[in-house]
């Protein structure tokens, strides 16, 4: 092997360092192939004597020659020049060096995502209010006016447990909804879904079993399907979870929990009553079984208290949210529970996502202490209020009855029509719907079994001024398919 | 049973509607005794008759005392007084009724947080840069000014895979470091903490089998041990991980993945060279094994390029963040990847937050687009490389080499201490320095089995002006252990 001094030369007036003079006229060198493979390097000593450096530069590019795989061993031992890996310019396609089936064990997760609103149609699948435009505002001047106060502080990770202000808030809400806590049984999660997926992160183990209504929310069955639980679901009847059926399958199997939403619950609008509230409390007691309250639609002010309130013996975790009245983008929730609970939950938060988003949080707290959220809370309530009375005339009216029935929920936004066998399939109606320029939801994604054929409404993103409008298109098309 | 008018009266001035009035002083009734369990409410249209009231609004009143638990049957058939579960207002105590440990199959979650800075301490634990108010008042102005142009559209749930304008920017900076991609290949994420557990439920399956580093990021530990997946573990070299070791676990075992981070590796602090990149990859190739490449500092510009960007064949899932070198509390991170596989990681982040925070990601976009995030990088990435020189100097000068060695990292803001096993314990070394005034972490959580004594030490949050002292500080601290 050769050493020479490779012919480099050195131009002190450039601004580049010296090294990397070096280095890029070594790595041009090889490039063009007039140093291939093999080629020994001068030593740093050498090649610092003969360009008048201090050697330490030479070391420098070495360093990085090496590093850059120009070279074979280490600065300090001999220089050799290798081969180099060409970089990959080409575009990926699908990797045909994988067998990703033997690896990704996923029974296809079906893609889903939030319906984007449609403007020109009668979009009945969404709950996002269509105007919150005076809320936006008044939450950009909480977000910046937090931000100019304490803004380094708030864009650090925050308190695992979530922003301690906001806690204090939750739990005076809780309280003036009867339910007496404190700030080490709230946690404060990245929206009502992450909540849930906790709580499967902490419940979840091979064999696990779970209690649901049917209907039931199609996202919560999505997370206990993919952690791997056996749904077993109780029929929901008018009054709420049908106890019977509930106690019968808690002496029969070991269950989890029992996940159910008492007010106004998604999909069918249906609130329990209080004592349909007791029995089950009751009935989960006897047999030593939590539940899982999911209080998505509290703040919609039902006139009963949550199960959580008559929670003597801390059987209850109870999942609140901000998201669904206030702004769905929000993405702000909570868990309150047992102190010990709540602190293994806060370990999994933890450790699945090191911290919530503490500067949303600091501006909701904000929001919340200046009035805004209970001013909103107001307008909100009283706008869904028309809405469904509006709704429940217009459907009274106009609905055909020889086609099914519906629930008449006493708030919130939800209504569920179930339809009879005979009358046509899901997909036919969707699409005779969608025809017609009205967007609703399938009920098929809200049962574990074949439970005939149902539609999920939304009523609260429709405007006012169109929703009589859309309700009337919405049955005039019933009708129209019952005679044809 | 006996059924009379229960003496009510109505009062016609009064704000309170009529049918509350009614159903209030029924509850007093109640409440006070005076109607007992089976008494007989007097009808509808007796009632409404005697008040002079509409028979609505005495259905309204009995409706509610029914769904509030004070009368048995629903309104319409005869309403009588039942017993009534009181309310609990007493403090939850965690819960006797349930036997949590039959439930909750977790081997204790450790509890961890986010350390807390000390100010009046020299903090070596935390990688939060200790200033960066200039960016923080840039980010409120980018977050206001987006808020105002499109609020409610913002405030709403996002595009699944992230907001795309973001993505075009990610798309671009992944470009920069030599890989090709489009807006299919990339999902956004609330943090790589989310990025990390959403590949975890990708791939988890029982008796999986991940390899990583060792050591190695703790919380990535933490996940991997969570989802049930065995951990087998390859030595760190100066080069990076042994390839010698990687290639024969990879021959003996089924394995789902390889866990590496090339770049300013946490905790060692260890840039990996080119030769071990590429061979690497060759070796995961030739497996048909994925890569998960953690670019957790890729924008600390190391002088190498990602794996990722030699990657012909679409094996490697690449993570990348903005929360280590802009702000820990912005929680927003990226996988990229092959389009089917990002297609299934949005479904699962769909599952487990329905939506990403749009917000936060529409901010961060446009402090992107105006150049503000290369200029901080700039500032951040000349502010490490200045801290990681002075710690170099200091420690070349005062470290007791008898007391063992320490990782000499190109850049970045992590260094890994090895003491001699006879020098100290880690418990031991951690409380020392600590009345000291030096907080520090200790090596345990990095690894999966005992390795022997180890510190990591962050040179991040410790302000340029009390660095140099915290190092002395830490030198002679050990220099005394030695001693005694």
């Amino acid at each position: 092997m050769m050493r020479d001094m490779l012919n480099l030369s050195i131009n002190r007036d450039n601004k580049i360092p010296l090294y990397k003079q070096i280095r890029d006229q070594i790595i041009n060198l090889v490039t063009k192939g007039i140093l291939k493979k093999g080629h020994l390097l001068p030593s740093t000593r050498d090649l610092a004597q003969s360009l008048e450096v201090n050697r330490t530069t030479v070391y420098k590019a070495y360093r990085e020659l090496w590093s850059l795989g120009y070279t074979e061993s280490r600065p300090g031992s001999y220089s050799i020049v290798r081969d180099r890996k060409e970089i990959n310019r080409s575009t990926n396609s699908v990797s045909v060096s994988i067998d990703w089936n033997r690896l990704i064990p996923l029974n296809d997760v079906p893609f889903k995502s939030a319906p984007e609103p449609v403007k020109e149609m009668f979009d009945f699948r969404t709950f996002s209010p269509a105007s919150i435009d005076e809320a936006v505002d008044k939450f950009r001047k909480c977000l910046n006016d937090v931000l100019k106060e304490r803004g380094s502080q708030l864009l650090q990770y925050g308190d695992s447990y979530g922003y301690k202000p906001l806690r204090e808030y939750i739990s005076q809400m809780m309280n003036e909804n009867k339910i007496t806590t404190d700030l080490d049984r709230i946690l404060i999660t990245d929206g009502a879904q992450r909540a849930l997926d906790l709580i499967c992160k902490l419940f979840g183990k091979p064999g696990w079993t779970v209690i649901t209504a049917d209907p039931t929310y199609s996202e919560a069955l999505s997370l206990f399907r993919f952690y791997g639980a056996k749904i077993l679901s109780v029929p929901i009847t008018p009054d709420g979870m049908d106890i019977g059926v509930l106690k019968e399958i808690l002496q029969d199997y070991p269950v989890s929990f029992v996940y159910t939403m008492p007010n106004y619950q998604n999909p069918t609008g249906i609130s329990s009553t209080q004592q349909n509230r007791e029995q089950l409390l009751e009935s989960c007691e006897d047999a030593g079984v939590p539940i899982i309250e999911d209080g998505f639609s509290e703040d919609m002010r039902g006139t009963i208290l949550p199960i959580k309130s008559m929670d003597k013996n801390g059987i209850v975790l109870y999942i609140g949210t901000f998201s669904k009245v206030l702004f769905p983008g929000i993405r702000t929730g909570w868990i309150n529970g047992d102190a010990l609970i709540i602190k293994k939950l806060t370990a999994l938060q933890y450790m699945s996502s090191v911290s919530g988003n503490q500067l949303m949080q600091a501006a909701l707290d904000r929001f919340c202490h200046l009035g805004y959220y209970d001013l909103h809370l107001k307008r909100i309530h009283n706008l869904f209020k028309k809405r469904m009375e509006k709704t429940m005339n217009v459907l009274s009216s106009f609905f055909p009855v020889k086609s099914g029935e519906y629930t008449c929920p006493a708030g919130g936004f939800y209504i569920w029509f179930r339809f009879n066998p005979s009358f046509s399939s899901e997909e036919q109606l969707i699409k005779k719907l969608k025809e017609k320029g009205i967007l609703i939801t399938g009920g098929s994604i809200f049962s574990t079994g074949d439970s005939g054929v149902n539609l999920r409404m939304s009523i609260a993103h429709v405007p006012d001024n169109r929703l009589e409008e859309g309700l009337i298109i919405f049955c005039s098309t019933l009708k129209e398919l019952l005679k044809g």
